[in-house]
């Protein structure tokens, strides 16, 4: 494997766990009023795009990474809608 | 350009622009409690990962998606540094 693809992999690892230590702030701390919701909007429909991106051309790492992130963004939009505000 | 191109960009510049109104709503408010230092991080650690990967490979798009997300998180991380916390 060029050393390249290394890094791709890492990239990919680590853009598909951005948000899970902020899925668990926001648990712990049931706040997000700091949180923008056009933000996660924004990630919502971007992984919609990069899904039909990805399952076009069959790029398994991108349907994985954006899949992590899509449920993630989902979680995050659910704390949004339903904790209280502040 | 094949359909799955566009898709390809559209991608881009939303992942681009989805701190955008992040930076906003911090600038706005002063505040960045339920903001995750953990995910501003990673996304920091990722963007460098990514500009090696794809300036290794020439990967234009790649290059100015990760170099405005690594602004916008350096300017997040300057915030969450620097607001009084409350």
């Amino acid at each position: 494997m060029h050393w390249t693809e290394y890094f791709g992999y890492i990239g990919a690892f680590l853009s598909a766990v951005t948000f899970m230590p902020q899925v668990w702030l926001a648990w712990k701390t049931k706040s997000v009023g700091d949180l923008s919701l056009g933000m996660l909007s924004i990630v919502f429909i971007s992984v919609v795009v990069w899904l039909v991106y990805a399952f076009a051309l069959g790029l398994l790492p991108v349907i994985i990474a954006n899949t992590i992130v899509g449920v993630l963004a989902i979680i995050l939009l659910y704390f949004k809608f339903t904790f209280p505000k502040k």
